[in-house]
Order: structure tokens, then sequence, then C-alpha cells
């Protein structure tokens, strides 16, 4: 990467940190960001963008579905080679960066590249999706979805957002979308796109604790998740029964946990190091419990997660067994409830080493780890090679104390900027 | 014990029959038996009992302090040498033979013992306690605390029933007992007591397992509690975090869940055999929690029993070394909150020895097994010696589900008054 280039970046800095705050403002309040899939703020956040992009000579506006779309002067219409997404909404009381900060770090690109010169900027296509966080509508990547002809009328009218009732469809024509564009049709042509790019700020601690500012993802974790197990023994008092004749469902479900941890504490001894398993919900039941009664029910839920479905298969089926072996034990009944989740997304390792050489061009030499469901998973899912820069961001995210600094930001954006332009050489 | 005690006992069984089915139809709905403490089914019980003892001729009243009493005629203001007792009152929604059964047992004694001419009738003397169960005022024994001078009016004006908000002061002047009679004074000398039997039904399944009617308590149960323990870790993304980084506040309980369970058993197999542990309410923060998160903090009750205490220590300092180990393993604070419970409770050596013997001597073999907390408990702590009768009941008690069989009454009955009729001889 030329200086030139890495200086074209640098003089964004200001600007973009303003765009930042600004859209902030705009989108949230003491309690942290709210920008709903297909509300206001969400398209505050794209008026803010375009703008911004417009000012640098840019073309913006919407695709035909309602996405935030930037390209080179001139180039709105042409078939993309490069994708570079992300997305404007956030979770209820969420972050200003998780999403956005992909958004703008295409934006960023693309006019870098333009001052730049560099011939890439034809090719590329930057997209802010709407609706990628699944607690408005109940299901995520509803942009990407939509921009790829994933879903049709029939699908937009059964979703309904929790907030307002009303049906996708009936957001999408409040922000301009008439129904006969949800047709199943990809929103531009997509034949000639080699990548898809997504920047995305990391969820995790895992570049806080290794002191790394940038991360090249491997691939996104699957999932098999219960969201509402139960276990039912029966009440009783607390003192008056023996061991031997108890059917203790809490006792019952610790162990099942208890299980789960010492199963992944034994795959990662063994070497399968991505594997990630939570309880996130757990709870006797409020009308009958008391600390002088035996618990006779529990719900909770289970929800497992690896880039491996081996590993994964592996700490479901031990999760199962063990439900069996602890009903026979404590005289319960395990019910696991419906079964869900998504496979493993494996990201392109030819992107990866790409934005890998890029990225070491400009000595920043970036870790590699698995990430979590993003856009980008859909486009992978179709076969498109894809890759994932993941920037090290304090407190997580999903909350309104997400930190992510700047300067990573930029160099994150470099790391974009570069592998693009050495993508169309 | 002659026949024709036996005899006089069994003669009681249709109108003793009669009045449990009167009093659980002027006391129950759909729902169960509510009987509140201080309240007016609690009365209406009390009331049926009375007229039933006057009509066969004892002396039956309520003593200063408000509970139902009865003697043989003329012995109402005597001093007792033996108090029969246990409580008129049941929790919401419970069953019609917790605390009634043993009021009822009590006045058939006395009645058989009348009938039958036994010399034992003029020194015994039986309660039927007010307020022995806790739910209503938040503590339990109030009638027997009462009857002992145990209470005084500072203490009475503190208690609130939960259902009326009205302090126990006004809730005794509702039912005739005066200010001045609150005086931390027994209601009867209490100099010539030489035992308090109770029977009552056993609040769990030992003896619907073992195929027996009756048992004899060894001990009243002791316990540890903590009522309201917390563990604290950090919410995070349930995928983006690995586990060396996290803080999982539900895994950290359910470990420690387990360890009690697991150490429990090793109790057991070392042959402590009177243990019991139950983790009553336990719940990840529904404010907070979700299926993708890992949890932050838990909510949970600890509730440890025993006849011994060195057992119940070793409970409780295992659960406090593994809750130490959890929270350096698991990142993770435990809070265990406020302590509370009552040391364990002997029943006497010898009233045991002669309640067995008496049982036998009319061939029936009772089982001898600890028991939960009863009003004998509080006579027991004065140094009175205290025996305690359980009665087979499959389904537990505090539930309308209960279901004492009225033969196996009967047989707690014969060896209650059997046991009586001896001890005077």
């Amino acid at each position: 990467m030329s200086d030139a280039l890495v200086n074209a970046v640098n003089d964004l800095k200001p600007s973009l940190t303003d765009l930042f705050a600004r859209i902030a403002d705009q989108t949230g309040d003491e309690h942290g960001i709210s920008r709903a899939s297909y509300g206001e703020a969400e398209t505050a956040a794209g008026e803010s963008l375009i703008a911004y992009a417009r000012e640098r000579g840019l073309d913006a506006g919407y695709d035909r579905v309602g996405n935030a779309t930037f390209t080179a002067p001139g180039r709105f219409e042409a078939a993309p080679k490069i994708l570079i997404g992300s997305h404007l909404d956030s979770v209820p009381r969420g972050g200003n960066y998780d999403g956005l900060a992909g958004v703008v770090a295409g934006i960023g690109t693309l006019v870098a590249l333009k001052e730049y010169g560099s011939a890439a900027q034809q090719g590329v296509r930057v997209l802010g999706f709407r609706g990628e966080e699944s607690p408005w509508f109940g299901t995520a990547y509803l942009g990407s979805k939509l921009f790829t002809g994933q879903l049709s009328v029939s699908d937009t009218d059964a979703m309904r957002r929790s907030d307002t009732g009303r049906t996708l469809t009936e957001h999408l024509d409040e922000i301009g979308v008439a129904r006969s564009q949800i047709d199943g049709k990809p929103a531009v042509g997509l034949d000639r796109v080699r990548a898809y790019l997504e920047l995305h700020i990391e969820q995790g601690p895992v570049l806080v604790d290794l002191a790394r500012p940038v991360a090249i993802a491997t691939a996104i974790r699957g999932n098999i998740r219960y969201p509402f197990a139960k276990c039912y023994g029966s009440y009783a008092h607390s003192a008056a029964v023996p061991r031997r004749l108890r059917a203790d469902a809490m006792i019952a479900t610790a162990k099942l946990i208890t299980f789960a941890d010492e199963q992944w504490r034994r795959e990662l001894d063994a070497g399968h190091d991505d594997l990630v398993f939570t309880c996130g919900i757990c709870h006797t039941d409020s009308a009958e419990h008391s600390m002088t009664k035996v618990p006779g029910e529990t719900s909770f839920s289970l929800n497992i997660g690896s880039i491996s479905d081996d590993v994964m298969d592996r700490m479901h089926q031990g999760l199962l067994d063990k439900a069996r072996v602890l009903s026979e034990e404590h005289h319960v009944r395990f019910e696991l409830g419906e079964r869900v989740g998504t496979g493993a997304v494996a990201l392109d390792s030819a992107v990866n080493d790409g934005i890998a050489s890029s990225s070491r061009a400009i000595d920043i030499e970036p870790h590699r780890m698995a990430t979590v469901g993003h856009d980008a998973a859909i486009f992978a899912r179709m076969g498109i090679p894809a890759g994932i820069i993941l920037i090290r961001n304090a407190k997580g995210s999903h909350n309104r104390e997400e930190e992510m600094e700047m300067d990573d930001f930029m160099d994150g954006l470099k790391v974009l900027a570069a592998s693009v332009d050495a993508m169309d050489a």
C-alpha cells in the first residue's frame, strides 16, 4: 500500500470521528443507542452517512429495498465487483459502533480510494444494511437478505416488529419500498461480485486481552440452541424427603450445566479450542418455588457455538446423553424442546490471505480468530468469497459501554482500503 | 394397653372421620384448605373441635392467649402433667391434616381415656395452637410461643400478617385476647409438666415408601439457610467470549449446587444418613438475561438440614470453601447474604422408648426417623421431654393433595392413647 493511500485514509480521521459523534447524538440517549430496524433512527443514520458521502463526491442513496448504498461517482447503477457492507441498526439500548463502524469504514475506503485515484473504486459498492439485529423482528439479516433476494412478500408480511406490532412490509412501505420491490430478486446484479468484505467491532474481549488492534475472522461460529428447555421433577418439603426419594429439578439442571462446563474444558484441553457454551437463562418457577420446597420444575436455555460442526455435535450429544443419565439418577424428566441454530460458516481463505498480506504491508500483524454472526454470513452461504476484519473493542457490544478506540478503527480502515486496492491489482 | 382402651379408641373412628370432614368443609375450597393464623377459619376449626369435645363431656375452650384447650371434666384450670398439642392453622391452600390431625388425636385420646377410665386423663391438657405456619406472619410457632410466655407485646406489635397488614396484637384482640394477656408468662403453670406429645402427619414420603403406618421422631432437623444468595459475574456476548475470559454466574452457581449434591452423597455413603440439601430458588435476572448472553448474575437459596449440627457444619463449610474456589476459577463473586436457621432439636429418648413400647404392645412396630419443625420444638428447647408420633401421609403436606388414610390415623391415635395411659402408670 502506497504512502499516498495511507495518507488519504489518515486525512479522514477528524471527519469520521465527527460522523460517529453526530450519529450517536441523533440516535442515542442516556440509556444507549437505539436504531430500530426499519425505523426513524436507522434512517437518520443512513441520511447522515449519505450526506457525508455526497459532500466527498460519492454517489449515495438507497437501493430498491431500502439499504443505504455508496459508490464511486457515476457507478450507482453499475454491477459491483467488491461489496463492502455492514449494518445501520442497533439493538435496543446498544452501542454506536456495532454495525455502523463497518459502514463508515466502507465509505472511508471509497473516499480514500477516490482521493488516491485507485482503479479499484470503480467496482466497489458499499452497503449500509438495515435490519441486521434480531430483537426487532425476531430474526436477523433482514437488509442483506432483501438485498440478495432471499425474502418474499409473504415473508415480510409474516414478520412483525416487537415494539410497533406492524409488519416488515408496512415498515418497508414507510421508508419508500413498495410491495412490488420485495420480489425475491437481488437488488443489483451479483454475477460479477468477487468478494464481500465487512469490518466489524469485536464483540468479545480477545483483542483487548491480546493487546492487538485488528483481527481477521477465520469463520463465523455456528450454534445449536435450545431456547426453551425444561426439567420436571416433583415439588416436596425441603426437609422431609430423603435424597433417594427426591425428584429435584434444580439439582439435575445444575448437574447438566456442570457437565457442559466440564466437557467444554475437556474439548479445550484436547486442543479443540473453538467452542463456547452458555446457559443464559435458568430459573425455577417463581409461581411455585420457595427456599423450603424441593423444586419441581426448571426452565433454561442451552447454547453451544463453534466453527466446527463436529465439536458442536460432540457437545450436543454429550448433553443429550447426560440428560438421560441424570433423569434416571434424579427421577426427573428433561424436555429440551425446540432445537434451533445454524451451521458454522467458513470465510474465504484466499480473501483472508489477501487481507493479511495487505495488513502486513502496512505493518499491522493481524490476529486470526473466529467470530459471531454478521451480514457476511448471508454472502458466504451464497458462495461469495467473504472476509471479515475485526476491530478491538472493550466492554463487548449490545450495550452503551462499548469502547472502540478511533486509532484502532483507523488501523482497520487502512487494512480494508489496502485490501480492496490490492484486490483490483 | 388393654383391649378396653383399644375399643374406646376404635369407637371414635366414625365421629372423628366426620369431624375432619366438617372442618375441611368449613375451611377449604377447590384450591385447598386455608386457615390463616389468628383468622376466622382457624377459629372455625377451633369451634368445631370445642363443640365435639364438649358433646363428649370434656372441658373445652380457649386459654388466655387464644389457643383451643381441652381437658378432662373439671381440670380446665389445673396444672397439667402431660401436654398434647399441635396446630389449628394451615398454610394458604394447604391440606386438612397438617396440624389438625394432632389436635384431633389429642382430643380423641382424652375422650378414650375418659371412656376407659384411665387415671392419666386427669393430668392431660390438649392444645390446639394457633399460628404455627410461617407464611402468615413470616415466623412460626406463634401459638406455642404465646402459650409458653415467649412473646411480649412489643413482639406482637412488630409482626404483621401478610394478607391483612394488621399486627398480631390486633389479630389477637379480634379473637378476644387483650394486650394485658401478652405478658411473657406461660398461659398455665408448666412446673408439673413431664412430657409434651405431638402427633403429626409425615410431610415426606418415607413411611409410604417403607409401607409403615407410624413412626417415632428421633429429632427435629435443624437448618442452615441462605435465603438470598447471589453470584455476580459479567454479562457478555455468548458467542464472542472464550472460556478463559468469561465470568459466568450461572455456571459457577450450577457448580456450587452440583458440589452440594456430591457432598451430600459422600456424607450418606459415609453413613451420616441424616442430611438434606435444597436449592429451592435459583434464577438468572429476567430483566437482563437472554439465551445469547453470558449471565452476569444469579439469585438463589441454599438450605441445609440435619439432626446433626456437625453434619450441617461440614456441608456449610464445604459450600463456603467451594464458593471460594469457584470464584477464582470462574472470575465471579459469591455473596451468600444473610444466614438464618436453627439448631437441631433432640427429642427425649425416654419418652420415645415409652411410645415405642406402648406401640409394640398393640402390635404396631414404629419406624424411627428424623422430622421437620413442629410446635414440639418450642417445648423441647425449654427442656420439657418431648416426643412426636408421625403418621404415614402420601403426597406431602402444604398442598391440597395430602392424603392421610383414616386407618393410619387411628393407629397413631392408639399409640398416643396407649403412651399417655402408660405414662401415668
